[in-house]
């Protein structure tokens, strides 16, 4: 059982230091495709969906590469419009031992980010698909893509199609345009059946108060107001992350349903890290995977926390392990070589 | 002391990902010389013997760099075949943190594979030897390589050469053509006088059962039905590996006389691990030196076990550690640079 | 106006030593995608054409790999059929100044040589289609690749597809299997509308003599050969090629159509040679574009030619250059940077 | 007999396909430091005279590792301005044969570019200095940078500094912002002491016309006509370049002093190219160094020729030859190996 | 309150195997430049410090790359004199798991080592200094090397200068040239006003026994003996480094006044460690940045502890780290991304 | 026909830098193994003679790794001394286009230089040996090596065994000790049964002069000189090389008997130039295995050139190319791919 999935958002290319180097320690940077949306978008076009992107890109070799990277990973992209102007950057230092990674951005102006609200036309976007994949970062980008963001939410609840919102708040990008972050994500996430969030965008968009010593607590009470909040939301998913050293975390998951039901995957210890960008994005492709099944919330919250560990072992922004790879480690595991 | 020992089998070549990036995640491949037998081979050489390597490699630039990468570690290359053929490839993407390593083999009619069981003239590829070395990987290549690897064990006990075996199970190998392995590795096995097997192995060849809560006690089974069951064999030794995970295991070391006297090497936890391939065939060349050099058990599988952890720390199939790195970590190991 | 075109063929990947090395001189390889017919069909990808590739490859991750690298060109790979085997591979030194590039093929029992012959449905794969790309190559792997090859252009023409052949003559390859070249490439000839060949291809598939002093002259002499042998044929076209070392070639094109006319595009100098695989198939593929785009003889045969000169400027078998870069190279030429 | 000059302009990072590859082909980018004025400044700098940047740069690892590339070279950056924004960037795909390199611009919006015009305390900075070199990019990036460069060109004559101007016309970047090119750069004409440009500028600047068949001629007549309108003027040079193909242009030197006479450099063939950017402005340093030096024309414009000819074979935007290898080139050559 | 601080020591080439390899395990060396004095250099330079290099190099490429490397890094190289002779080099295998780093020198007859005492215009190169920093390796070098630290030193406190001298004893440059370590050293030690060192180094130099069980009471007494014998000491520091295994090891830091009063910074626990050369020197100039700035010794050893740490995640001999950075490991550390 | 060839003298590491960049452009170094009379020996192996390689070498990895790369391409090593000390270095900036490649050695002190001329037992390094191959640059290095080869031509000549002697006259070593090379140099030669010298050995050897205008004349002359002067002497040879630029040289071949009788091969025009270093090694190399084999002085010396010639064509000091390789060449060239 397999669905159609849009995925909406803005694609990047990274540009990281080799090795564990600081940003031009050696004359050269690595690249990489990723977006939070694109990088959900791979992961569940691994997993057996079929999976469409809808973005702007530059009309250039650059844009022309980023949109090919997704299509070798399967994706279509018949629906990344190309127009003049530059493609959104970010270098990224990666960060060993007690040494954090630093991710610079560059993406300010870019072709996304001027693309306007009604460039999109969301109801032929959407036909024939089960669901719209949308995070925060997309809103935060300034006004056009805020707009945009929503306009694809509401046409996909209007034409019967499921929505998933990935929280990602990131203050810096709201802060650069003055943006209402409140207002603008309680409009999105009032589309949403399924969000990726946790009590601290919960926080920012209802002004909780989440003062739990448990995470688990926080967590379950930001859900509680979330679910009062917004009338569609079925689904509320987040990671509960402990960073012991740059390359080494500990890692749970938690599903918690509009019943108040909540599903708990226990810490994985995760590492030594390879590289931890678009973990949290494997791991909402993973529950997202699951709630698609239709399996169990314990079996969905399970994977997507097996998934989103897994992309810790996988340099790039992408995770590209199979369905198989990822069940194989919520198994017991197997760490020895497979022949 | 240093003995004369030939080794047989195939040759490899490795390509593996660079990195820790899943295959051609990149578009380059690393590239080394492999093969269990060639590996026990190298290592003996650093340690100071005199091996020679019998094989059949393709008569052409990469059948060539095979043999050059021998001499290049000290190995005498006389005895390689050169025949129109194929090189026996294998692919390996390294793993990482959970992310499992993967062989994938191509090495399906290789010269080494399609040579006939005559094609070596044992006699004189033994002339003056000490030792010959086998593994399971070369009969369980099919019926030419079995039957050569069983006239290369003859040859030796025939010419007073002792035989070592490494089980080295691989059971898709052996369903490839439908061979008889139990048969076929306790007709080899029959002639060795050093095993390196478990009771996994004792179990396929001839069919005993294990059931010991301890792993230890289960190697002691599977050693009493081996001495039971192969006269001239002398001793056996394994290694008992716990993968806490991809990067980190722990490696103890069991030696087992035919008078069932058992010399433990206790665990050494073993990482972050660089390169995992090839562990047991130091891990072999470790005990086969000891023997060879008339150490006590205890030293020796202490000396063996050492030598296989450190292979876990050098790039490659091919252990490069000194007898005089193997003992600086038999002693307590020392982490600091050495100026 | 733009095709759908079809090409069915083995994709392989090559293996190539860096910079200007010997194989294996360095531990490494560069791996690219390649194949004579995919060649074609990026090209003409890059053209504006769609392009669907009907091929077997290994149900692992070389062959996932290469699969995703076609659909970065934009090619659909609906039709490239995954089942268990080995990848076709073949290693490259790539040669400098008076030292050749040599290949060395590991092709044979790949998942491509082994596919039986009627594994693909061409009455779907062909639904819809323009054109359908096949080149010698592919009958020459053996008896199942031979009879595939028939089939898929007995289908086409049965459909209405127009059919074209690159005669693409690899003697070492026939003789592996004591295939009857003549008469199976009369067979498929026989079926085409358009031929890339020369008097070599016909000397071997017509038993013709070609004893004129000028290259144009048996090149017409054996079109002439080929249009009375083949009464489909509408156009055969190839290149002059006169190596004057490595690193530099002359190229001329010639297109010769069914009322004997000729039209010739003037030898071109091209070097410094950055990859000369694939300029025969890029060639192809501008003839081709030229044919579908209904122009002129005279500016078709100066367009292949542009095409396959540029090819020899751009890394791996694939060209990338967009009809743009093409009709630049045709005018005067621009060398300096495009700012 | 050294100088000390200032040169003011913007600092880019430059972010090449290696190899021969187009961009993106691999997932790797070759980074170096350029801008038309640090060129020229590095170029002095190896020639021994005392260099101090002037820009602005992000204040982040990007802008410190361009102010570092440039120390290392010896330049003084305690000119270069730290401000909060983005670094310029310029993509380079290298080009080969027949195909040429392409320049993606990325630099709009730049830390440099966004810089007020009184960002910059001219008499502190010029405060010593023997010459100011500027160029027509900086005055193309909008009207802040143009305003600051006058003020800089001004503020240089006011002080008894001299005013070199290399007049790198690009018409993209004057359109981007529709900014009034010909009054702009005769305002900055006006007033230089040496002049980098020929009758491509003088068409754009004065609006003259030369019809002229012999470049050499056209350049004598724009000359005269840049004299008329420029009272300070009193030298102006230029290359006249010949692109045979990307890897091979031939390249001849133009010094024309006031009153007329014209010292010509017959041109050198160069090739194979390694880098052909910033060959331009290794050109303009060499005859700075001459007219510095206070060399006579002929000798000068042969410096110029030979300095930069000689980027033509070092990687990067900077010229690293000293003015001994460049004294080397004048002579006869010496083209094999340096013992 | 920034100091200006005057480096004297000799700069090295290291030449270092990639990845884990061993040395020439594949062709290829990573290069950086290091020195004990010149690490300690580009670190203060970091935190803010004026700092100028003493030093002597090969005139030549090599010569010349390591002084700009020094300025790129903001260092000023006036006074590192070029002159006809060689570089001192050292060849690193990096080691790994259980492997340890080797470094093998390669030094003798370098143009520093050559260098005679009185080739150094102390006056002149300390003038407006506030502080001098030497090492024990320097005059471990030979007797002009010797000569030239103890010059230095002499001139220093003259000069009024402060002196911090480490001791960096490396007994196997000594014993070279027989040099009369305890009397050349005493007599440096003898100068300065903050001293890196520990029990060991007041073994050797001072004769001291140190038996007590605790390595912080060995410190203290060794310092107590330091303090006797040195009348211008003001302050000894040290690390207490316990390497579990190569990649991780737990640094502790100690910092004794002259008053006896014991500041301690509790062990940090490092790893995965990616470069531990250069740690001890970062640590240096984390302490001697704390004193210049009269922050409290607890703090003060605090920041060198984490300025040492924090080495450990930067490839190369230099810490690159920021005071910023160094204050946030000396925090709770913050070891997810920074976006 | 295959003979045992002796090779005697300094084995070198080779730095270069990656691509065509100055010296540590990037902190990178490519390494290779040469030496001149190891170049020689690794050709005649390729050619299939049996080669010992005579020398001294640093106990240490460097050491290790040399000896292991002459073992790779099949010379025996078992008389490579290693001894505690330094490996004999030497730094490449590879040039381009117009600006010339730059050796920087690093070899004064190196293991081999400081061996005592009695370290070698020649005898038994000799025994059943066909031929000594020396060359000027082992007396160059000082008096012990002088002393050694000298001991080495001697012992060959008593013994029988022929002596060929390449003149490789560098100036600078010379000049280093005060060598009194004409003398040390005639003693060589007069050992020799070949020699490859120009008419500027004998300049030096012999005080000769040489004004004629055609080169061929020059080197005939001096040839008739050596004749006289060296009364063992059978043949001497040389190439006749024009660099155009440093990518593009022309070279020529001739051998002239000690009946005057002149072989010339006629210019090959060689480029683009891979690697230029050991191509007068490669052309020795090729001459001595046409006299080995007997071949006639037209087809030896053409064969020697090509041989030279191909090696231009293969990155590192080493050819590669077999005889088939080199024959190819002879004949018309072929300069396409050979499939």
């Amino acid at each position: 059982m397999s669905a159609r999935v849009v995925c909406f958002g803005e694609l990047l290319l990274r540009l990281s230091a080799p090795g564990r180097e600081k940003l031009l320690q050696r004359p050269q940077l690595e690249v990489c495709v990723g977006g939070a949306e694109a990088n959900v978008g791979v992961s569940l076009a691994r997993f057996g969906h079929h999976v469409a992107m809808v973005s702007t890109v530059a009309d250039n070799a650059l844009g022309e590469a980023v949109a090919g990277e997704l299509r070798r990973h399967g994706l279509d992209t018949a629906g990344v419009r190309k127009v003049p102007g530059r493609m959104g950057l970010y270098f990224l230092a990666p960060g060993a031992a007690q040494r954090p990674a630093e991710v610079l951005y560059d993406r300010a102006g870019s072709a996304f980010a001027l693309a306007a609200a009604d460039a999109y036309d969301w109801p032929g976007l959407l036909a024939g698909a089960d669901w719209l994949h949308l995070s925060g970062v997309t809103p935060a980008l300034g006004a056009n893509t805020a707009a945009a963001a929503l306009a694809a939410a509401r046409a996909a609840r209007a034409a019967g199609v499921k929505v998933s919102f990935d929280g990602n708040f990131r203050p810096s990008l709201w802060q650069a345009w003055n943006g209402d972050a409140p207002t603008i994500l309680r409009g999105l996430m009032g589309q949403a059946d399924v969000l990726f969030a946790d009590h601290r965008d919960m926080g920012v968009v209802l002004g909780g108060q989440y003062p739990q010593a448990e995470a688990l607590e926080r967590v379950r009470a930001a859900a509680a107001d979330a679910f009062a909040a917004f009338p569609h939301l079925r689904w509320m998913a987040c990671t509960l992350r402990t960073p012991r050293n740059v390359d080494h975390h500990a890692l749970a998951g938690v599903l918690v349903g509009r019943d108040g039901a909540v599903a708990l995957a226990p810490a994985l210890e995760v590492g030594p890290i390879v590289d931890r960008i678009g973990g949290g994005d494997a791991f909402a492709a993973g529950v997202l995977h699951g709630l698609i099944r239709g399996w169990a919330p314990e079996r969905t919250i399970r994977f997507g926390l097996a998934a989103g560990c897994l992309k810790h072992a996988i340099p790039g922004d992408f995770s590209l392990a199979s369905e198989a790879e990822v069940e194989a480690l919520m198994g017991e595991g197997r760490f020895d070589v497979k022949r």
